[in-house]
């Protein structure tokens, strides 16, 4: 296998680019005959634009005493296809056009031409196809279509996370801890270098800067290695992210640092005692006015900074998340920027470093433990966007309710939880391409010839309706980033931004989209048995490493609550006037005297057309949102005119809340897909209707309980929507292949070997 | 940590385990004046049998100038808990009594007396118990009945387990492959130094052989590090399972040397192109009647041995399953010894071994892969229970049919699955156990007090349901493990042995254990948030160590048919007529006639102690098993009578099949529980009442759309089954902590620091 890699890694040289189709039809469709190989040798040797080493790589690879063998045959075709997925369909439709095509330069593709000419290969070649034709339900073009509509607005960027993580070898696992961080340390500098960073920060480091293109980017990034998504997301979104929104000019100034990953950071907000509970957190900013100092300190064993990427390592600065106390008043949580670690690395003093240690998932982050012990920072330290202390000792702030501050200034964050769970979808994605390539090409059991596993009905049951969600998904945080970007406050201003409508959906989609990431791995790697659970197969990490995006960024379970509340409040603004129970008297008046009528048609409808119609998908979603806001309202309603506390109804009807959040979730992602979908080009339709039904009857069909009890279903209508589901999983097998190829992961990011276990390759390493 | 851990170490002597308790008590409740120091330690120097090391250990942890740390003083409590766990309720009535009844001598005993008299312990301390009371809804006579009941009859065994994992340091994480391959090596040579290996070859190793302790002490062991237990498995199990099954007297001589893992092998069956398809296996064993020879051969890359747990490393012999060819006859898959490694472990001629490499858990296991050039053993290794090669060349078996030699050789190695469904369940108990401890004492959000997660709907929701499924699981398995017992058949009778109906249920168990070990451990890393990430809190290694049991041993999806084909054949002996299909229209035409009426108390009664009754419960899920029984004949029956191929048929209701096989292994498992709890002792009933309910419930509820579409229920009934479910959750809240205590895992097998955060003692590590 390592000589394989090395001789595959001869060719890795943008001059050999044009070449590599015409090696692979060398040795996979011809004999090289001796004397050919000496006139291409011959001819080569006159290149003077070619590199000595590039040249030299191609005389070994036309060596006819040494053929490639049959491993790496497999992996110069994988090679070659990935070349032909970056080319236009016309370029692919045989070798000579393809070597042509992706020539750098003028020399290359006619040393290209040259070379297919001494092989005789210019003209009979022509009509053959480039590569054998994907077995597909979709056309090329809708293929091509569909890929595109994915990529959408922000596709260069897309491109840019492509190009960089197709060219460099970001993979590593079964390393010791340290190799591993070492490893991911070295790649978030190579992607900083590219300039992503500075994408993230709008107004302050370049002109192109844009929140949107920078979290397309993150998502992207996300079908590579989650390590270096992760600590290049807490040192650009986190650590830069929290600068750039509570800070201000002063602050900003060192932001083109952070996204160069000159000045290396960390987000300290987690406390071991208040992982969920923010507005808690026991760490104190203290405001000494004799010597304008802040003192951060740690009052408790339960007031340690916990989990916090960056810190048992590599960060020499953190924003640390503490409760501001000015005199005798407490303000509540604000963010103060401390050093951690001299340049040496050495900890700054008063502050101590803990490592967490070996972690399930993601050992490429260094997540560590802070103390502080009585540590002093200059006052202008505190990020003051929405709170400042003035020259007199006296604290001033734009927005007079603490509480309402405390969650503008979370609101401002909210960028994290956007890219959390659309990353959970870009990883799942990356595991579905393997899974579904690997389904495509294995057999097992059947009579005479056995069956692909993607021929079994339970293999499709368990595979296919991911594939569905993860479409549905992808396309409503397409949605969340523009609404995201609408609702940008340029940080330059003096206006408060109100995020909280977008704050709830973005709660809500983030529990959807890190619980499919989950989910949909765990079936990916199930599906590919004892080949799923090998490290060089890529499921085990994706799945482990995503595990924890159900927890971090808002723990599901908690968010979920957060959204019930938001949506019980009706996105009042009721933050100031008592808490959002205070509405819930009105909201539950409203929502009982909406019609919640039921039609007969929903009820009892059972042919296609109707299963099929986003309409009759949609009202069942909503009627089912709108019913359990109904019905929790009242039981609150109830609960608190008996003079229940507040608190202890809401425990009581816990439950309930997280049912409601769901199926709000469920709503608004599948909705906002519909409005993606009536505006996708008329290539890209069919996939996409064809997706979104499998998606919304297999939720109906998981929720069928719950309809039948409700009596919105009749029993034949669910027996109907059984019906309608198995058929939609031939449907999706069919174009599952397509869709796989339009998510335009690079071969060389997929890696994965199964990905590639070809019957006319097989390579099953 | 680590001079925590050496300090922790010194105490580690059975010389001082009476003084534990004591030095506990010295730091967490008194004040230690130097005075008292002095005598206790002039005490010490008198005592002969103390050895040195022992007197150091105390003098250093009786030093008032150097108190033990939080930390230290924390695990120390730990410690003296898990003492105190071994020891009768009337012993752990107080610390004296403590000491004095884990005294290992009289000498210690009369030590430990003097050392509390010195201290002004004796009398005013016996009325104060010895450790907080835990917060259970449990007497302490019902944990110990039920702990007891659990045990089952095979507790000795239990105690060995425990006491192996609890006295040495059997864990690992973060190592590189090899290191943790190193180790875990080193770990079953000492479990075999243990003698516990030899209980799994009655008649051959010890008198006291027997099968099913060896599977009890295969259970318990799961609650330790999973790759020792696989590592173990495969050695004793697999390869010396497949010895003492297949082989004969010649072959059993070297068992002994295998159960003291003198002679490590493994178990040769898994090919990379033949998974799950065993019947289809590609390697050839070839008979050779010059030489008396067979000749082992990979004929094709697809028949590549892989997944082999120890071919990587460790083994040098495997039992290799291949079609025997005899003459121009192939007779089937057989087993045959192979030499695969020599002394210095080089491998042998012809055979080529490669590494699967890094996993997505059980790293410490050396899974590897098996290509054999014509290798050549003598005939005399063919594993010949059931089938034989005489001096003239034929082929002789006692079971004449190829297919049922094929199902009965199979059948014999039926108790991997049961052992590893078990294990998924033993894995699961250590993370239930250290999830609800943590639930216990961790509080986060709540008005005044922060609330304990267990007092979360949610938590409780999460976590609960697991910890009852995995009661009735464990009660199950001894129900399974004891058939095995009753059907076991002597080695060194001529009788062959029928194990197909264990084999189904087995099948049936091993897909509930295994996808419980899986499900329970994810909600228990999930409930304890970014702890449960942490490796050092054990969660994170067991799930996905756990998470290939869904794989191995049977995937769970070839399992579940094979289960519904069982039901569907209805356990007829069909195997040589034709295969169970055939069978089909008669068992459809009876299951037709058998009276499914629906019960009108079944359908619409919602109180209380009818939803509480055993009789009503194990009725639904009947219902559910035999009226998909009856729907899925008819759908096969209808496709067959319309000549579709057998094959394609059941293709076509695949998924149909899958569902059948779940309400069969449900049904299974929860009457099995039933006949368990019903010879439960009096004390330990309550507790068993109302987990079994809770299970069962929680089941009831997530297939309530099935049963309301086939209006067995009415929304009523299902509405009251919530309200049951949400209530018996408050119930089994109350009893947790009982319940796991129950469990019996000792404290140093538990390990997880979060198993121990308990508010006296914070130990936030």
């Amino acid at each position: 296998v390592t000589t394989t890699t090395a001789r595959l890694a001869q060719l890795d040289d943008p001059q050999l680019r044009a070449f590599l189709p015409l090696l692979y039809v060398v040795w996979a469709d011809l004999e090289l005959e001796p004397h050919e190989a000496r006139d291409v040798r011959a001819r080569l040797a006159t290149q003077p634009w070619l590199r000595p080493a590039a040249r030299l790589a191609l005389e070994t690879w036309l060596d006819p005493d040494a053929p490639p063998s049959a491993a790496e045959l497999g992996r110069l075709h994988a090679l070659v296809e990935g070349i032909a997925k970056t080319t236009s369909p016309r370029a692919r439709r045989s070798l000579v056009a393809l070597a042509e095509s992706v020539a750098t330069s003028e020399e290359s593709r006619e040393a290209a031409r040259q070379f297919a000419s001494l092989l005789g290969l210019v003209d009979g070649d022509e009509e053959r196809p480039a590569m054998p034709a994907p077995a597909t339900g979709m056309l090329l073009g809708e293929i091509e279509a569909l890929g595109e509509f994915f990529d959408g607005p922000d596709r260069a960027v897309r491109e840019r996370v492509r190009a960089f993580l197709g060219t460099g070898s970001y993979r590593a696992y079964g390393l010791p801890t340290e190799a591993m961080r070492t490893k991911v340390r070295g790649w978030i500098s190579e992607l900083a270098a590219t300039g992503l960073g500075e994408l993230a920060f709008p107004g302050v480091t370049c002109p192109a800067a844009d929140q949107r293109a920078f979290m397309t980017s993150f998502e992207e990034l996300a079908t590579g290695d989650l390590s270096l998504l992760v600590k290049w997301g807490v040192q650009v979104g986190l650590y830069g992210g929290a600068i750039y929104a509570l800070g201000t000019a002063r602050h900003h100034a060192r932001l083109q640092a952070v996204a160069r990953c000159e000045e290396l950071g960390c987000f300290a907000m987690s406390e071991v005692g208040h992982g969920s509970n923010v507005a808690d957190l026991e760490t104190i900013a203290r405001y000494d006015h004799a010597t304008r100092e802040l003192v951060v300190h740690t009052p408790a064993e339960s007031a340690r900074k916990e989990w916090i990427g960056g810190a048992a390592h590599d960060a020499r600065w953190a924003v640390v998340f503490a409760q501001l106390e000015v005199g005798d008043a407490n303000h509540g949580v604000h963010a103060v920027l401390v050093p951690i670690r001299d340049a040496g690395g050495a900890p700054a003093p008063g502050v101590r470093i803990g490592d967490c240690g070996h972690k399930l998932g993601l050992n490429g982050v260094d997540n560590g433990r802070l103390w502080f012990e009585h540590v002093r920072v200059p006052v202008g330290n505190l990020l003051d966007r929405f709170a400042r202390i003035d020259e007199h000792g006296a604290y001033e702030s734009p927005i007079a309710s603490p509480s309402k501050r405390f969650f503008v200034m979370l609101g401002t964050l909210v960028a994290g939880r956007v890219t959390v769970g659309s990353a959970g979808g870009a990883a799942a994605r990356a595991g579905l391409a393997i899974a579904i390539r690997y389904a495509l090409a294995r057999r097992q059991f059947g009579e005479g010839t056995e069956r692909t596993l993607l021929q079994y009905p339970t293999h499709r049951r368990r595979l296919l309706p991911h594939l569905a969600t993860n479409v549905v998904l992808r396309l409503a945080f397409a949605r969340l980033r523009d609404r995201h970007a609408a609702g940008f406050v340029g940080v330059g201003t003096s206006e408060v931004p109100d995020n909280r409508a977008l704050e709830a959906d973005a709660a809500a989609l983030k529990v959807l989209g890190s619980r499919h990431g989950v989910d949909a791995l765990q079936a990916c790697r199930e599906a590919c048995g004892g080949q799923g659970y090998l490290s060089v197969n890529r499921l085990g990490d994706l799945r482990v490493d995503v595990d924890v995006f159900t927890t971090f960024e808002g723990d599901n379970t908690v968010l979920l609550q957060l959204v019930a509340k938001s949506v019980l409040a009706g996105y009042q603004k009721q933050f100031t006037d008592g808490g959002p129970l205070a509405v819930l008297r009105v909201v539950g008046r409203r929502v009982a005297t909406s019609v919640l009528q039921k039609n007969p048609a929903q009820t009892r409808r059972t042919d296609r057309e109707h299963l099929r119609d986003r309409h009759f998908q949609l009202d069942a979603l909503r009627y089912r949102e709108l019913r359990l806001t109904e019905t929790c309202a009242a039981r609150l309603r109830k609960r608190l005119s008996g003079k229940r506390p507040a608190d202890t109804a809401m425990l009581e009807v816990q439950e309930h809340l997280v049912e409601l959040a769901d199926a709000y979730a469920e709503r608004l992602a599948f909705e906002w897909f519909a409005l993606a979908e009536a505006g996708a080009p008329e290539a890209a339709r069919p996939a996409l209707r064809v997706l979104g039904n499998l998606h919304v009857l297999a939720l109906l069909e998981r929720r069928s309980g719950w309809f039948l009890e409700d009596d919105y279903f009749e029993d034949a209508k669910v027996s109907a929507i059984h019906k309608e589901v198995a058929a939609l999983l031939e449907d999706v097998a069919a174009i599952a292949p397509g869709v796989v190829e339009a998510f335009r992961i690079p071969d060389r990011v997929l890696a994965a070997p199964i990905a590639f276990f070809d019957p006319a390759y097989p390579r099953y390493e």
